[in-house]
């Protein structure tokens, strides 16, 4: 392993140029008119698992953007890892607070800075390079590999299910591994052992059949707008808590031993606060920041419009108004039950007068978590160890990865996610950037794990 | 007087080509690209003045769009009456509504629809002809008349009130009358004897320094969006009274005899609410609809917008949230007092952890009635029930004219607020429109009214 490593540092200025050039492609999948761009980077991630010495390189059409895999299965008996990635990048708007041009990638304070830097083309190539140095000094691996890599992660992945079931035989595997997650810290790596699942709803109110004169109309007539606020304000109370009914009956609440944990995880609230630009936090009483994040469901305002927004003043009562809500959701909470608890709450709530009209959106997914008694996760923790010289913290993550419900629902896999860009590593805004020590330290990690989880 | 009648009779073609003509005057007081319009407006009402008779016409230059003035007064120790309208008009948006061209008057079941029509072109030019009838057919009027007819109504009228000042001595008069108000309905006249206030606040709550991700600090940071809701959810209790304490302090109530009178007026709330398209109305317990509008403070929120409102889902925790609220106010609220109260409630109630920025936005005035026992009020009764052969019904108006407290507070005038349009003349709205027999009942209306005022 030690000759593996070898050959990972003196390939280090080939793998940066392979960094510079995927990072220059403008692959946003949710514009139609980068098309090309898609095509040009599956294209050059195919080209990339070719020279890694895949056997079986495919670029799959889909309705959408194409899949690309690649797979290296002649390790029999050994176990078979699917590694998973995603070579499409969100929109770089707002463009102005970039710091750099976003497919211009560019190296300042030891980071590279370009949308999907970390988000999650430069994740994936380390996976690639490590199994790559290996092939090239050994001649194969210690387990069996299949990449899986799409181009549709950033618009809710709407052909990867589909594929899994198409190709469920060809994409058995023993366990999946992801790299789309954060370290903990700089120095500190991580395991991500839990997943908020999402569920989205919008909601219309709509009160008069056209927009009224506030003076004419003003305390006689219900303004939606401010039935929409009073409706919206019933969701939690005054401590935080979600105030609907039933909401907690399905969650699980978090153990002794994992709240334990995550209380020993040095956590600077100060500095979380000075991060974002708030002064303090606010969430659900009886919980740290921390448990609210990874361990407890939320309802959140993603948007609300209503009525005039331009300069001065406008005198109308407002004919409709608008909210997009999410919830995010913890085991065992359910997308379906979750979305029709708090439709009823919201249609109860409204007084008469208003009609209320309530639409789940698309997108969403289960929420995740990963036992930590898994034999893999020890293999993880240890090639953490060795490489970073620190034992990795076990964190969650609030956001969701739907696709890893998929992996467990469809493939029935288990799946370890090990990710290395940093907190402030800026995915999905501008100057997303990926701190290159742990590009390099976390490639050779990836090596490590390969042998522990092939001889594990 | 029957021989003035009979001469507005038989100029009817005349003045209907008057009014064919104003209306054909895109006078839009807030597009600059219509300032040529604006002066070609102000100019077509000083010819118009002059036709009539007046003797001293001009059209005065402002910082802003010309005010024309024209008057005759040459009836000494008989009183003066100012008669105060408005040249500009509304936006036209959204023009796809409209049933014909905004700005190309066209008659249909007895209505002629054009903007300006009701308010306020073809108000005032009722005053001119009722005024050049009588000149025209005696030689002299009952009473002197100033005309005072501005351009920058629909924009709060910046440079009226200066006006007043610099002119006050030569605008000195004995009473107001303004015609910017409606008929109860189709042949029953009315007098609108109150105005609200009015004050407007915009309100910006800032949680985090940018929008963030609603999974990954979803639960653990304060919404701008849900605590802006939950603020604004406090303004009124369930019953739809206003919660802010010592609100109701400055709120005169309405005496018993104006709540009987008020009872007394027929009124079809099913009627009232189909009308607007909705099912029931809602608003302060303990009141009538025509009570909460005529004689009930309010506060609506006109606008209120934060995080995404495009299509589909953007899990976002959004930095900003901002609303627009009016309140309107009944004697003895002021703006500046009301404004103040319910900014500060506004700041107690938010929770720590977001910043709460609240401006007063422009324009806003006080709010009016007038006192029935004047004898110019008796005078105006008779003449409308003499033209239209039914009593005219006393209504409050719950919009805000805040030129009427400005002759009050500048000129020490009492208004008299008399109007032709209909209730569904749709001022402000596509399909604005002035019912044509009301528009010539109500010309010879004023006609009878400036004898009962001159002789009175």
């Amino acid at each position: 392993m030690n000759t593996v490593l070898e050959t990972l540092r003196s390939t280090q200025d080939l793998r940066m140029a392979d960094l510079f050039a995927i990072l220059q492609i403008p692959s946003i999948s949710s514009h139609p008119q980068h098309a090309d761009d898609m095509k040009a980077c599956a294209d050059a991630f195919a080209k990339l698992l070719q020279r890694a010495g895949m056997t079986a390189t495919m670029v799959h059409t889909t309705p959408g953007h194409p899949i690309v895999t690649g797979s290296w299965l002649h390790a029999p008996g050994r176990p078979t890892l699917l590694i998973y990635g995603h070579y499409d990048v969100q929109p770089v708007d707002p463009l102005e607070l970039w710091e750099s041009a976003p497919f211009s990638p560019c190296i300042h304070h030891e980071r590279i800075f370009a949308r999907g830097a970390a988000d999650d083309k430069g994740q994936i190539l380390m996976h690639i390079h490590a199994v790559e140095a290996i092939l090239k000094t050994h001649g194969c691996l210690p387990l069996n590999v299949i990449f899986l890599i799409e181009g549709e992660e950033e618009i809710s992945s709407p052909n990867l299910p589909p594929f899994l079931i198409a190709e469920k035989t060809r994409l058995q595997a023993d366990l999946a591994i992801v790299s789309d997650t954060s370290m903990w810290a700089e120095g500190i790596p991580a395991i991500t052992a839990s997943l908020r699942g999402l569920v989205a709803l919008e909601v219309k109110v709509t009160g008069p059949d056209r927009d009224l004169h506030s003076g004419s109309f003003g305390g006689a007539v219900a303004n939606p707008v401010e039935i929409l606020a009073r409706m919206l304000a019933t969701l939690k109370d005054d401590q935080g808590s979600i105030a609907i009914p039933e909401f907690y009956a399905d969650v699980q609440n978090p153990s002794l031993s994992r709240r334990q944990d995550v209380a020993n995880i040095p956590f600077d609230e100060t500095a979380y606060c000075r991060a974002i630009g708030i002064q303090s936090s606010w969430g659900e009483a009886g919980f740290s920041i921390l448990e609210r994040i990874w361990l407890r469901p939320t309802i959140e305002i993603n948007g609300m419009w209503g009525g005039y927004s331009g300069p001065g003043v406008k005198t109308v009562l407002p004919a409709q108004a608008f909210a997009k809500l999410s919830m995010r959701l913890v085991c065992n909470q359910t997308p379906e039950a979750t979305a029709a608890l708090v439709a009823n709450h919201l249609r109860m709530v409204a007084p008469p007068g208003v009609t209320v009209e309530i639409n789940k959106l698309p997108g969403g997914g289960l929420p995740w978590h990963l036992s930590l008694d898994l034999p893999a996760v020890g293999a993880a923790r240890q090639a953490l160890a060795d490489s970073f010289g620190i034992q990795p913290v076990i964190i969650g993550e609030g956001a969701s990865i739907p696709i890893v419900a998929d992996f467990e629902r469809i493939l029935s896999l288990k799946t370890l996610l090990v990710g290395f860009c940093l907190p402030d590593a800026k995915p999905h805004s501008p100057n997303e950037n990926l701190h290159l020590p742990s590009f390099h330290t976390g490639t050779e990690s990836l090596v490590r794990m390969m042998y522990y989880l092939g001889y594990s």
